[in-house]
């Protein structure tokens, strides 16, 4: 160290700016530079490849729409999944009472174990528990929101170079986690003409060797469908004959309008060992909270020891989700009135009527009913709109002209689709489906208009 | 689909467990396996390679040392780096009533951009920016705590196959992620006899071409060192002769005792690119609540758009820290009292000194004397000891004996010293420091024993 010879000149320009360049000669030796010897360093600092494979296709797309609205009209998005966007949908008072009575307490600001508080634990475990589906604390990893549940859980089930299978059209976060970890996706289709089931046909001819699991979620983004129960014992018996663990997406679980009833799929399984993943963002409508939870189903031993433990390796990455969510988590999930989840319901039931009924009398267009969630999906029959070359340039046009912005479903995986989000309010609603009307019958092109098309091919 | 054929067998031992095992058929065909033809599945779910290179010393080593307290004596724990579990280091009420205020106001329960709400990253810039090294709202990234901004920074900056540098002794997380991302970790010596500075020639010595980033943490976990303008020069000099861009970990940043200042080390350099790392866990007095973030310091447009967007793409994968303290935050960094930090201080320094002057009394043991952070690093003069194999040996003597509980260093990678932390009550540390005195004084080989040690050789 003595043999350096520091030369520090203080470059003052503006008085204020005492920057310092620091220079360093050697003292007549040279350095030792280890392996570096012969190497003429220079700068050039490049992102990972991981962070480059990182990638979300929503933005990608939304990004590259860029229209400005009709400035004669007020914008109306229905396309972000945040019930809390338009105020219509606060949470609980008890949710937020909770979280304050930690506060007070000052008993939650320290680390947390990694996996979350065990009193935590057990209260998710108790809330979820079920006799054909049991859980314990040990059963329980809490995580910071559903998205890092579904992170660990895929970090934790497959290498580079595996495969997993996602569904078409699906949440965007599965393949952008994937990709940028390294493993293969193949999306398996999912049928709008019957409710959006899986094809489980489709499904299963993708299994191969290489598949470390399947991604069923169910309340669907961006479906909005709810599963049947026997539609799920379907999906279990090709999981179970394939012998491919189960990631369940459930963050929009019990959220199903009243003529269905939400399955958790690990209560229809004994064998199929299933990681669900969950949360609170969207049945207690806080997704900034960053509260989400993985419920180990294994009854079976299958997933054992070694995959626990990875889970409880992996957690110690980032140490978990505030404290003060954790420390509220119990009260919440019991305190919370049954007449607040019911509200939400009947609010997004009678949102998604309204919604199917105006968009389904719309020429051109044809929205699958929803049963859950908080979305619909609408096909638009694109041969009806010659004008548009798919469901981007539509629902461009949409925002240029009526200024109502839904996602094209090419962010899903599913063009000449768009998504409506279901969350707002009910005039909204209402003002949205006549705008998107008024568009449609502008660019809609009848009968005459789509044989001028037939004949062209 | 239609090809299958459902056999529901409901066993039902108990009359509440109602299992279902679900069984399918094919009917009469055979179920199309797609490349999976011929594979007979069995069930063999593996963790991940990732998963089971993520790997933590200190639990490792904490978890086998499986010794009893002595039951005589009420246990004393300096081994947690959370200043929250005495009680008396009470975060300030500005900082809980801000998040109250945020619960209350209900506009923070949606999600936030997942790099940080704008105005948070504006405050986060306006509290860290001087004119040495200015900030912008686009320079601060939040995360989920200072550990996930540490993991961004390394998944950015590394690929598999490349190399950091990282201080022994040092904080263990680095070699955590390192090593669970493929990355391999060389290890710079610090150098306890001059007050725990680098050794500047050993860490130059390290870097190849392969290198891809140095860590440097100042004030240092474990050793309690601040470095000084002087030495972060010559660090800096290292860094930009051999152009490798720094990961500073300034989690303890402004956290030293009154005698000396600490410099972030971006405001001492001008063109080395510098990713510094923070949160609101030490200085703030609440890890539990997961609030950390990025500083880009890059003005010679080194990183350039390139890392920036990388971290921006990589901070979509789990969507940043909880919303109810990105929402307080603003106010926790403006209002929070001088005072409150004075106090810390004040605490932590006047602990460092009672604790440095009884274990300097202590024959056979070596403190090095702490000038901030929360930590001391203490020398065990292994040679009279000679009961004593190691560090660790050491201190799982001391909890059987003494109930006192310190973390052997081999956590840190630096055998023969352990760790004291000295946020804990002044009569906790007095009472320890005793019974360490009891314990060394038990065991202590005087120069006879050393003797016979040398002979040995
Ligand atoms: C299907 C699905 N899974 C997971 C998530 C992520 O949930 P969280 O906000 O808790 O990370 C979302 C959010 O929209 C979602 O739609
Ligand atoms: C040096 C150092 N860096 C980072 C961290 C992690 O901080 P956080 O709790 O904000 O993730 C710690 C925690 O002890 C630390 O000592």
């Amino acid at each position: 160290m003595e043999s350096y010879l520091i030369q520090v000149n203080g470059h003052d320009e503006h008085g204020d700016h005492a920057m310092l360049d620091v220079q360093l000669k050697t003292n007549g030796n040279s350095i030792p530079l280890g392996k570096a010897k012969g190497r003429k360093p220079r700068w050039a600092v490049r992102a990972s490849e991981m962070s480059k494979k990182t990638f979300n296709p929503v933005r990608a797309i939304v990004d590259s729409m860029k229209v400005e609205p009709n400035p004669k009209k007020a914008m109306i998005s229905l396309s972000l999944g945040d019930p809390t966007v338009f105020g219509n949908l606060p949470t609980n008072n008890e949710v937020t009472r909770a979280v304050k009575e930690v506060l007070d307490s000052g008993r939650c600001n320290g680390y947390a174990p990694s996996v979350g508080y065990q009193s935590c634990r057990e209260a998710v475990a108790a809330f979820y528990t079920s006799p054909e589906a049991p859980l314990e604390a040990k059963d329980v990893i809490l995580t910071s929101g559903c998205s890092q549940a579904i992170e660990l859980a895929l970090a934790v089930l497959a290498n580079p170079g595996q495969n997993i299978l996602v569904p078409r059209p699906g949440f965007s976060l599965y393949k952008t986690l994937a990709l940028s970890m390294g493993i293969e996706v193949k999306l398996y289709n999912l049928l709008p003409e019957k409710a959006w089931e899986i094809d489980l046909k489709h499904l299963e001819s993708l299994v191969d060797e290489k598949t470390a699991c399947l991604i069923v979620n169910n309340p669907s983004n961006p479906c909005g469908s709810v599963f049947s129960k026997r539609h799920l014992q379907k999906i279990l018996a090709v999981a179970s004959r394939q012998c491919v663990p189960i990631l369940a997406d459930e963050i929009y679980g019990d959220m199903v309008f009243d003529d269905c009833k939400f399955e958790p799929i690990a209560t229809l399984s004994t064998n199929v060992p299933i990681l669900s993943c969950g949360g609170l963002a969207k049945r207690w409508l806080v997704p900034g909270w960053r509260m989400g939870w993985i419920l180990i189903h294994d009854r079976r031993d299958i997933f054992g020891n070694e995959i626990r433990d990875g889970l409880v390796r992996l957690s110690q990455r980032i140490l978990g989700p505030c404290t003060l969510v954790q420390g509220a988590l119990e009260r919440i999930l019991r305190q919370t009135p049954p007449e607040f989840y019911h509200n939400t319901l009947s609010i997004l039931k009678s949102n998604a009527d309204l919604c199917y009924t105006a968009l389904s009398a719309i020429p051109g267009l044809r929205p699958v009913r929803p049963a859950g969630a908080m979305y619909l999906m609408v096909e638009i029959e694109m041969e009806h709109f010659p004008e548009f070359e798919n469901d981007v340039e539509f629902t461009e046009r949409l925002i240029s002209e009526q200024s109502v912005f839904c996602l094209p479903a090419t962010c899903f995986e599913y063009p000449n689709f768009f998504r409506v989000v279901i969350t707002v309010p009910e005039e909204m609603i209402l003002e949205a489906c006549s705008r998107i009307q008024e568009f449609c019958e502008m660019h809609y092109q009848g009968a005459e208009g789509a044989q001028d098309l037939e004949c062209d091919k």
